[in-house]
Formats: C-alpha cells, structure tokens, sequence
C-alpha cells in the first residue's frame, strides 16, 4: 500500500503522523501546533540544547537502514548529546524533508521509530514540520534537556593524573556498518537476490542500526555521587574525542591499548575482514558510548559501576596524547574519526 | 578567490565559521564547542522553541538569492515565529548541509547573513554544525525565546467580538518572488545577459529578499498593556493564517477587502502582471507580518499603534470565515497558501 504524501499536504501529514502524542514531562507547556512550543523550567535547572542534520547518502543509506531504525537512531543520537552533558533529554522537535519517492507509509515508518525512542527515553516531540525536497530524505532533530545547576560537565574540565573511563564497548557500529556494506555490493552483483546471513553478528549490526545511549551511566554516576570532570559521548570515535577533551582541558592522556573495551563479535568481524581491531575501537565512530574523566580519588566508585572501564589517565599537556600498545610501543593518537566534509575517510 | 571546504574539515570550518561570536544574553551560559549548549532562563519566564528546514531548490532559489541574504532571511523567519507567541528570541542554532559546489567563501556569506540578524535582533548563535550534502545546500535553524510566564499568546485564544489585526502590509514579498522569478526567464533567454531594471521595485524586492520580524509590534503591544487573544505570523498567507485561528480558537471571522493593507509597489506590480492584487495580499505568503485578535475593548489603543490596522472581528464558529469584497460580496476564505508539499502551488 502506498500514499501518496500530497494527498495529505503538509499540514494533514504532520497532524497525522503526531496524532496521539502527549507529552510526558511536566516542562512540556504546549507542544506541536502553534509557531513555537512552550516548556517551563524551573529555576534549579540549566537547560541543554543540541541538534543534529542527517541527510540520505552521507548519513544513512537506505538500501540497508529500515526507516523505522533510522528515526529510532536519528532521535538516540541527540539523546546522547545531553546526557554527554550529564543532563536527561526532554523534548525534540523533528524536522523532515522529503522527495516523492517516499509514501505516507514510509513517514509513518520513520516516525514511528522516533515516537518509540521519545517513548523508551521519556522525551516529548514538541515541534514537527515537514517540507518536501527535490533529493532524498533530510531529518533536522533538536533535543532539549535540562541538567541540575551546578552539576552540568563539560569538555574542558580534565585535569592531571583523572582517570579517563569510557562505557560499553567500542568499534562494533563500524564493524556493522561495515558488514552491511559488504553485503551490499555482494547483492548488488548477485541477480538470486540471495538473503544475507547475519547469524552470529546480531549484536553488531544492532549497535549500527538501533544504537541507545547511556542513560544508565549518568544513573549509575549520579546515584555514586560522582562527578565527572569532563565529558562527552564517542560518535566520531575514541581517539577523536580524546583529542577533543585534551585541547579543550589543556592536557595529555596515555590510555592503554589491552584496556580498551571491545566485544567478542566486533574481534571476529575485524579477523573476518583483515582489519586491526584497534584501530576499529579508536577511530570506528557512531559507539555512542560515553567518555569521561575522574578525579583518581574516585577510582573505587567508578570500579564498582557496571559496564564502565577505565582506559587511562590524563597527563600534562606537554606529554602529548598517547596510545600504549600491548608490546609498550607507544603512538600518538590521531582523529581519524568519521568527517563526513573530508574525503577518504571511513564512512 | 574560491577555497574548497575540504581543506578545513567540519570542525576547522564550524571554528572558522563561529569565530569572535560573543555572547550577549545572560541566558547563555556555553555556546558552540561542546555537545550541547548550556542555557539558563529565571523561572518566571516560559521558553519558546521553534524549528525551520529550509531546502534548496524548494525553500530558495540561488540564482536570485545571495547567500548572505539567504542566511538573513533564515535567521529572521524563526526570530518572527517567537514575536508571534509575543516572545523574544535569545538563541539559535545552525546546522548547514553543503555540497562541494560551495566554497567556504559561500559558507562564509551566508553566515555573515546569520550573524547580521543575530545582531540585529540581539540573538546568541550557539550551536553549529556542518556536514556534507550531496545535493545542493540544507539549513536547520531551530530558535530557543522567552516570553513572560503566563503572556504567552497562542492562536487559540480568540473569541467573538475580538478586532482582527494585522502589522504592515500584505502581498508585498510575493510580488517580489514574482519579479524575481520574471527576470530570471527573461535572462534565461537572453544571451546579453542585460542587468534586470528593479528600480522602483526595491520595496517588494527588500520584502522578498530581506524580510524582517516584527520586534516593533511586539514592543508597542506590551508599551500599550494590549495582551492579544491570539496571534501568529504570516508565513503562509492571511487566508490560511486566519483559517488557522479560527479552527484552533472554534470560531469564525469576517474580514473586509477595503481593510487589507497592501503597498503601492504591490498593487503596481501586480497590476504589470495581471494578477489580482486582493488575492495576492490574501494567499501570496512570506509576508512576515503578525495576525493577532485583541478584545475589542482595546479598539482604541491598537488604533493608537503605528504599523498596525484593523481588518475585521471574530465571529461565531457557525458564519464561517468571509472575505467581504469592496462591492458587498462575500467569498469564504480558503487557504491557497503556499504548501511546498502539493503540487501545482505558487511557490
């Protein structure tokens, strides 16, 4: 079955894909309807805002992302922007340009992906709009979410001998990416149109198709009453986070190669495909995990939380940043992360 | 002189981009370079929040339009939709879709038309983010206000009896597109590559061109203590503005043709391309203006305001909403505004 989008127009479609929605938080005033929305914070609160563009062929390919996980995806990736923060999402408004080429059931799809995360995050949808576009699908999502002041982290608050920790695992969303991507030019040169077998790499195609972000850890660090020095969630990969943490604390690293969390599926995948799986964990992007530093003199609380590890420490500025490999060889860490405005680079 | 943005990178380009942007609002706490920006309103102000996709090819058309009036223009279309809640717009962000046709000297005018508005408007940028597009340019503005707690006008409020007003003139922005449009298939025919005469045109050009948000109606409302019942801005034409009103407020309205404030350029120009010049004022959309109903106590200081007129009142849900012509007739308004989502619409 297929609808054609111009049988509804633009406000018929948005009434009908946010038919229902209620929101959930009390900061959510007014929501989708009127040329703002309208939220309330109270005054102990700083609020966060983060945004994110995610255009088809440079951010998604829709010959292997079902549009339901991508609207899933495209709501997660802002989630963890604010609790990268230390904050707890709130709202999102969700932009939507769309070709033709897409049915009302195909929106319907999209957002039904959205309102499933908004709904396992508690986070309201306060603002829609769609347009239509001459080239493919465009998704412009905004999050809001609210910190308590005072308690907010930033990137730039590492300091000499904190202990640099990082959640999860690390390397498995490239590694399904690129086993997607595998499967695609195999299909694409096999008329059987034969189905892939996915068999035994179940969770790395999840953590490219439906990531989550990590709620858990600010539950986790807040309910040990630590408090980070500096922060921020891994999209465009470790090594390049890091650097983003060391220039903007004015400091070094060293974090150890035979630390860094990698899972048994991510390893084989990597044999697989004659690739080092390190370099997959420091530079694979879209982990979405988060990366984050301690005063070393919260090293047992941070050793008693779950699915966290410590990685390395920080160190003066002038030491540099700095890998140690399993041998004691060291390397100078890169940002080899995904950018998407470079060419050449991992996608 | 053309550098390709390659050579900067995302985050050399956002930095290039964002350079010397300092803060003005009180509420900004942490702007660009982090996950999220850090925002912090007192408690007895509501926050706004609005969002805009604007698409190439769809939403603007570069032949005709300089990138710098183009990021203006983006900027400013979200500062109206916080006056149309009787707000005051505080911050923005920026996401950028752009493919390799642009330079970063095209990136840099069209943030310099983002900026200029920013200033203009005392507006804080802090959030950016470029990435690549394979198809032309996308922006994502989304706006973040304040409003007073409890002086939050919404479109649902009017009542019967209510003045219908309206700020500036109608018609004016439309026409210019009109132009615009004309000249750019005169010069596609034309291998001379004559310069377009504008003069005398300069105002619908302007309007077109570089609209601007109605600070001024918002201020004079509040100056003269007139809370409206309900209010928004005209983006997509009066017709479909005031449908909007009177089906979120359950009621109906009667506006007079005689009223409709039109400008002498407007009417000239509309007279050169045989169109009618009511239907213009009434669907031509881009207007910027504000549509607001106040009580119709507040006859005389709304007649008090500058740039402001009465075009009719609300009525009971049951008389519809009618269009009285200067000869007596009555025509049902219809909303033929601009929809970039069904076909065969005026752009």
């Amino acid at each position: 079955m297929r609808t054609e989008i111009a049988t509804l127009g633009e406000f018929g479609l948005i009434r009908h894909l946010t038919e229902g929605i209620a929101p959930v938080n009390p900061s959510t005033r007014y929501g989708i309807g009127d040329d703002a929305a309208v939220l309330a914070y109270p005054a102990d609160k700083e609020l966060l805002v983060t945004t994110d563009l995610l255009l088809e062929g440079v951010h998604f390919d829709l010959t292997y992302v079902p549009l339901k996980h991508l609207g899933y995806k495209a709501a997660v990736v802002n989630f963890s922007d604010i609790y990268a923060m230390n904050g707890t999402p709130r709202q999102i408004t969700v932009s939507i340009g769309v070709s033709k080429r897409f049915s009302v059931e195909d929106m319907e799809a999209l957002y039904a992906g959205i309102r499933l995360a908004c709904e396992a995050y508690g986070v309201d949808i306060v603002g829609g709009d769609t347009t239509s576009s001459f080239t493919g699908l465009a998704i412009s999502i905004t999050c809001i979410g609210e910190a308590q002041k005072g308690r907010v982290v930033y990137r730039n608050g590492a300091r000499e001998t904190d202990l640099i920790c990082v959640s999860g695992n690390l390397g498995a969303a490239y590694m399904g990416l690129q086993l997607l991507e595998r499967e695609k030019s195999v299909l694409k040169g096999n008329a059987d149109d034969v189905q892939p077998d996915f068999s035994g790499k179940e969770y790395i195609l999840e953590r490219q198709l439906k990531p989550e972000a990590r709620r858990d850890i600010i539950r986790q660090l807040s309910e040990a009453r630590v408090l980070p020095t500096a922060m921020m969630d891994i999209s465009d990969g470790l090594s390049s986070e890091l650097l983003h943490i060391c220039t903007q604390s004015h400091c070094g690293c060293r974090v150890y190669e035979e630390r860094l969390p990698i899972d048994y599926q991510t390893a084989v995948m990597a044999e697989e495909l004659n690739m080092n799986v390190t370099t997959c964990a420091l530079n694979g992007g879209e982990d979405y995990e988060l990366l984050f530093t301690v005063p070393i003199g919260d090293r047992d609380k941070v050793d008693a939380m779950q699915n966290v590890r410590l990685i390395g420490y920080i160190t003066k500025a002038e030491a540099g940043c700095t890998l140690v490999a399993r041998d004691g060889g060291e390397f100078a860490l890169k940002a080899q992360g995904w950018n998407p405005l470079q060419e050449g680079q991992a996608k």
